[in-house]
C-alpha cells in the first residue's frame, strides 16, 4: 500500500456506553479510530496508537478493511485503554464513569520510517505531552491539526498551550474554547487563542455545527439536522477524520477546500451518532455520503438553488 | 403615503430592561415596534396596536420617521404595556420581573379600510384570541405569519392551534416548539407542528440561528457572530420583520426570496442585540446593512468564493 497522506496519533479504545437508545460494552472507540475510519472513505490514512495484548483482532479487521494503515499500532503488554461513560437527556454531554488509561499510561508514539513525509498529521485526543513528542517527528512542511479536552485544559496547561501554538489547526468544542481562554464570548476567546499561533481554529458546537476561524475571518455551518441520535460518541473525531482526510485528498489547504472539507466532517459525523461505536460511520456507501452531502447543501444555500457542493 | 404592503399586530411596549451591559428604564419596546422598525427598512409597513394615554409623542414620531404607517396605532384610556425583565450571564434567557398588559386587556384590533388588501400580513406575540380576530379581517389571498410564546402555550392552547392552523408561516424559538409539541427532538417537535397545517415553520434558535421548514425541506442558517450583545430583547420581533420585510419587498414566496429574508432578518437582528431597545436597530444605515449582508453571504458560502447574496 502507498504511504498515507494523512496520519492521527490518538486513543484507540474499547468503550461501554449507556444512552436512552441502549448500551454497548467494550465497542471498539477512541479518537484515533473514528477519526481514521472517517478520513479513510477519503484520504489513505495511517494510524499511530496503542492497543493492549486484550484487543479483539476483529477489530483490526475492521479497521484495516476500511483501509486504515495499521503499521504504526503498537500492541504493548498490558490492558487496553477503556472508557465508560452515558448520555441522558442533554446528548451534548457525555458523563464519564470511569477511564482506564492502561496502556496508554506509558505509551510512547513511533512513526513509521515511511511515513515521514506524510504531508497531513493530526493529533487527536491524547496527553499534550504525547503531541509535543510527535510535533517533534513530524516535517515542518505537514499541515498539523490538534484536538483537545477538558480534562488536559485543566491538568495540563503549559504543556497543551506548547502545542497549540506549534500547530496550524485546532479544533476544540465550545465549552473547552471557553474554558482554555477563560472568555465566555466566542469572538473573544478564539481571538485569545488565535493570539498563541494556530492558523486555523475550528470550534465544534455539537448539534449547532461548526465555525472556522482564519486570519480574522469566520466561516459559519450548522450541523445536519437529526432525527435520531442513537450515541454521540466519537461525533468531534469523525468531524475531524472526515475534515482532514477531505483536506488530504485535495493535497491543499485553501478557502474552498476547508469550506468543502467541514462539510464533509459534518456529514459524516451524523451517520457517526446514529449507531452505537462504528456502526453507523461503517455503514456510510459512497451513494449515501454523497446523498447526504447533497442534501446538506441544499439545506445550506442561500441562494436557494440545491446542491452547490461537488460529491466527494 | 401608499397603503402597505405589509401589516403587523402586535404589542407596543414601555421595557425596563437589565443586561449585564447596564439598564434602561420605560423604553420603546414591544412586538409590534421592532418587528416594524425592521421591516420598514425593506418595505411599506403599518402597524396594528394600542397604546395608552401616557404614550410619549417622541416614540410616535421615531416610529413615524422610521417610516412605519400609524394608522392603526390606536391610543386607549389608561396605560401603555409594560414589561419588566433582566439577562445575566445567559444572553439567550429573559427573566420576567413584571408584566403590565395594562391597555391590552381590552384590546380590539382594527384593520383602517384602507389597508384591507395588503398583501403580508404578521400577528406578531399577543393574545391568540386577538390573532384570531385579525384572521378573520384579513384576505385570504395575504401571506399570514404568526409568533407566539410559552405564556399563551401554557395558558391559551387551543386559541393558539386554531391561529397555527390558520397561518401560512409559524415562527417559534426552540423551547417554545418542544414544548407546544411535546417533541424533544427539533425534526419531531417540527413534523408534530407542521401537522396542524402552517406551509412554513420557522425554528428561532437565538444565537445558534435559524431553521426554516416547508414541505418537507429543511433549510438551516446560523446566526451572526456576535462579539458584544448590549440587549438582546426585540432580536426575535426583528428577525420576523426582516423576514417578512424583504418578502413584501419582492412580493412573493419562494425558495430564493425565503432564503433571502432570513439572511435579512439575522442580520437585522444583530444590529437590534448591539444596544437598548431600538438604538442598535434605528442606527443602521443601507451602507452598514448591505456590507454585514455580504460579509454574512461570505461567512456561511460553502463555495469559499464570498458573496453571494444581492444587497438588499
Amino acid at each position: 500500500m502507498a504511504s498515507p497522506e494523512l496520519i492521527v496519533v490518538g486513543s484507540v479504545a474499547l468503550d461501554t456506553v449507556t444512552s436512552p437508545a441502549g448500551s454497548v460494552t467494550e465497542a471498539l472507540g477512541g479518537s484515533a479510530t473514528y477519526f481514521s475510519a472517517a478520513a479513510a472513505i477519503l484520504a489513505r490514512v495511517g494510524m499511530v496508537a496503542v492497543v493492549g495484548e486484550d484487543f479483539p483482532a476483529e477489530h483490526l479487521t475492521t479497521l484495516s478493511e476500511r483501509g486504515v494503515a495499521l503499521d504504526g499500532l503498537e500492541t504493548a503488554p498490558g490492558r487496553t485503554f477503556r472508557w465508560k461513560g452515558a448520555y441522558e437527556e442533554d446528548l451534548n454531554l457525555a458523563i464519564t464513569y470511569d477511564t482506564q488509561l492502561n496502556v496508554f499510561e506509558t505509551f510512547e508514539p513511533k512513526l513509521p520510517a515511511l511515513w515521514s513525509d506524510t504531508p497531513f498529521v493530526f493529533l487527536a485526543n491524547i496527553d499534550p505531552r504525547l503531541q509535543l513528542q510527535v510535533l517533534d517527528m513530524v516535517p515542518g512542511t505537514a499541515f498539523v491539526g490538534a484536538d483537545t479536552m477538558n480534562f488536559w485544559i485543566e491538568g495540563k496547561r503549559e504543556e497543551l498551550s506548547r502545542v497549540i501554538a506549534r500547530v496550524d489547526c485546532l479544533t476544540m468544542n465550545d465549552a473547552e474554547i471557553r474554558q482554555f481562554s477563560g472568555e465566555e464570548n466566542l469572538l473573544a476567546a478564539i481571538d485569545a487563542t488565535a493570539g498563541l499561533g494556530p492558523e486555523y481554529i475550528i470550534v465544534k458546537r455539537g448539534e449547532y455545527g461548526a465555525m472556522l476561524w482564519h486570519a480574522g475571518d469566520l466561516f459559519l455551518l450548522p450541523a445536519w439536522p437529526l432525527g435520531r441520535v442513537t450515541d454521540p460518541t466519537g461525533a468531534g473525531d469523525t468531524f475531524a477524520g472526515g475534515f482532514f482526510g477531505y483536506l488530504a485528498s485535495q493535497g491543499e489547504v485553501s478557502p474552498t477546500t476547508v469550506r468543502h472539507g467541514l462539510v464533509l466532517g459534518t456529514v459524516l459525523a451524523s451517520f457517526t451518532v446514529e449507531g452505537f461505536s462504528l456502526t453507523g460511520l461503517l455503514a456510510v456507501t459512497p451513494a449515501a455520503l454523497a446523498r447526504r452531502v447533497t442534501e446538506f447543501g441544499a439545506m445550506t444555500a442561500v441562494t436557494g438553488t440545491g446542491p452547490v457542493l461537488p460529491a466527494p
